[in-house]
């Protein structure tokens, strides 16, 4: 990792230092993936079938899998891997429970009520991405809340062979259908439907740049569905102070560098010796690392940063906008009222990103790519909707009349006028 | 209005009756916003005078409105307009007060600490379109959530010249800088900043296709701005029984019906009395409007659907998923828990669509087209994000480690696992 001393660049400088790269989306990826869309739309399962016999190199399998071997895939697991998948559930439960919205009522002005109305999404789908290795996490993330929000109906789909966490953890949240469906192509079968695809409202879930791409497109298009927030390369910025224990820190750094090649990894630090002890520490760890290649790709473009002071290292925080925010100080939680912009924060030494990622209970899905300005962890609010109700009596009317008539004639809108005065004409008649 | 009657009609007839129109974006304006977007990133300040004068016919307007014409606009205004004014106002923010979100601590297992945060979106831009009429509600939809979130800086852009009462409104909610730009260019302007105008995180408020389609690509640019939801043609669904009054229920269509040709009217009721008296209705209060041609040409698109049953009603209702669905029953609040998909929903015969544009105190910017579904009416959660905090103990990562260590293996995420056990390792060396 290089090092950087903060007060040393020029203004260009340090936004280059900090610059995210590109997302090079490729007028390819966009019209393969428009192809992939309509194939699925104009042919249904048969486009499933083939699609997925082109692109997993899987022939046979039906596109859903059935209840027999969900069971069966429970069997075969492991019961202590049946356990830390159980405690992660309860936890991640117990955080999404606490998120319930409350009902809201208020009397704005005597006979005046307004209400707040939080529903479930009806119906949603959930996408795992496959590859070498499972992500029964991910289904914990999105199948907890789903199943807390009470969502109608909740689909999952992943590339076949779906590994056996991935379906015990499936059954553990009550997910409705699962389907043997990866890809640009399952993000079409949900967006639409098929014969065996059941039709959703919304899609979550994290995948590579064609299901990216096909989410963007869907989420686009009014007859497809909404998505839960832009993707982008995942992130962690470190603050740490004198106190930090290097060996932790360089452990955290790695634990974001080996998600990929193009994970963004920085760490800030009032301290040069503790930029020293990192930069050494992460070389060290690196070789111990079975996926060594994939994090020593993602450090190439990373970068620790020396401040003058911990609050030069927030200030630098908030305007970048990490994922993920490492605080690893002697006061951590002294610092948490001015820290923005991040999508979780880990407080103290003794609170890893991994811990997050897995059991703690909070949401590994987390805006990034600099989208922590406007969006948020997903969470229960992802999977409801907010309606507002109001109920007016007669006398509320009446109190109310005068300023909507005036406010109706500004606006020029004579019928929403007549609204209110065809009814306080009636009251007066009535009188 | 044609009236039909559900029963009498095939399944595709029943969904052609309530089939929205096809909104079409044209190329056409997908390009020419394209080159309005590249226009004022290139040239700021200059290129926002050249399109005002372009389109908005006005040379002499500086970019920003002055705190001194603000003051003027002001003194201008009736005390009556005013006074309607502060009292929306009023209501408007006891109802988005009440959306203040609590601080939330769940310990999810011992010494394992998980917190949802609040802070309200640093930047926000609202955009409140001209015409022939001022639209000062709009500012108070946007304006009174933005100043209760407390968002730090706040900007209105509105075409020149801007109304009295919109200039009232913003000084009402405390807005940061006003700005003579409408159109495309003003989303432009927000979403990258100019020498003059402030950039923002995000972008709220209504517009004409130029404007969507603005909103739109701004969206999708990560270097742009987010937007507040997708926008469509407004809205109205009643659903009413034979205790309705057919007259209250034709102004309520007819006030939905002159905010726009495009504009969507549906009457649902099982009573063939009620649905022959309210098309009468509609027809005689039609020629009194100001507005008439324009709610005539949107009620031409528009629908009487007599059911078999309130419960019919009710599942035609959820299924279209109105922008506003009025309830005017003899019991309406008994049908609240069977409602679902609707943006706001009126109860009773005493709560006109009208009350809730202005003044009542719910929002009036709504999901529309289907959206309702899975997007929100607008509300305090719209100028704010939520991030997850996590704190565990020494016990806290005890505890827990496990489980993580048993999941990241099963995820192949190697570093992952050993973020924990060299924190552990080294508490069982202090041990
Ligand atoms: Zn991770
Ligand atoms: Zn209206």
């Amino acid at each position: 990792m290089k090092t950087v001393v903060w007060q040393s660049l020029s203004a260009d400088q340090q936004n280059a230092v900090l610059e995210r790269p590109a997302i090079s989306d490729g007028a390819n990826i966009t019209s393969i993936v428009r192809g992939v869309l309509e194939q699925v739309q104009q042919n249904g399962d048969e486009a499933l079938k083939a699609l997925t016999a082109k692109f997993d190199k899987v022939e046979s399998a039906s596109i859903r899998v059935s209840d027999k071997e969900i069971e069966a895939a429970s069997l075969r697991l492991s019961d202590k891997m049946k356990q830390a998948l159980q405690q992660a559930h309860k936890n991640i439960s117990a955080f999404h429970k606490a998120q319930k919205a409350q009902p809201l009522k208020v009397e704005t002005q005597p006979g005046v009520v307004c209400e707040l109305v939080t529903r479930a999404i009806n119906k949603v789908g959930l996408y795992i991405p496959g590859g070498s290795a499972p992500l029964p996490s991910t289904v914990l993330m999105l199948g907890v809340p789903s199943q807390i929000a009470g969502c109608r109906k909740v689909v999952l789909c992943s590339p076949p062979p779906i590994a056996d966490e991935i379906l015990y953890v499936a059954k553990l949240c009550n997910i409705d259908e699962v389907y043997n469906v990866g890809g640009a192509q399952a993000i079409a079968a949900m967006a639409y439907g098929t014969e065996t695809v059941s039709k959703v409202d919304k899609i979550f879930g994290p995948g590579n740049a064609f299901v990216t791409e096909a989410k963007r497109q869907v989420s686009n298009d009014f007859r497809g569905a909404a998505i839960d927030m832009p993707a982008g390369p995942s992130e962690v910025l470190v603050i740490a102070d004198e106190t930090a224990d290097a060996d932790f820190v360089a452990a955290d750094l790695l634990s974001q560098a080996e998600h990929g090649p193009d994970s963004q990894v920085v760490l800030l630090t009032p301290s040069p010796m503790i930029a020293d002890q990192v930069a050494d520490a992460v070389q060290r760890q690196l070789k111990l690392l079975s996926r060594s290649n994939i994090a020593e790709k993602a450090l190439g473009s990373s970068v620790i940063v020396v401040t003058e002071s911990l609050t030069e290292c927030i200030a630098i925080s908030n305007s970048y906008g990490p994922e993920h925010l490492i605080v690893q100080t002697k006061n951590p939680r002294e610092l948490l009222p001015l820290l923005d912009n991040a999508g979780s924060i880990f407080l103290g030494h003794w609170s890893p990103e991994s811990v997050g990622d897995y059991a703690s209970g909070t949401n590994h899905v987390l805006p990034t790519y600099g989208y922590t300005r406007t969006y948020s962890s997903l969470g229960l609010a992802d999977f409801s909707k907010r309606m507002t109700v109001q109920e007016l009596s007669k006398e509320g009317l009446q109190g109310l009349a005068d300023t909507v008539v005036t406010m109706a004639e500004a606006e020029g809108l004579d019928a929403h006028k007549r609204a209110v005065t065809i009814r306080i004409d009636k009251l007066n008649q009535q009188g």
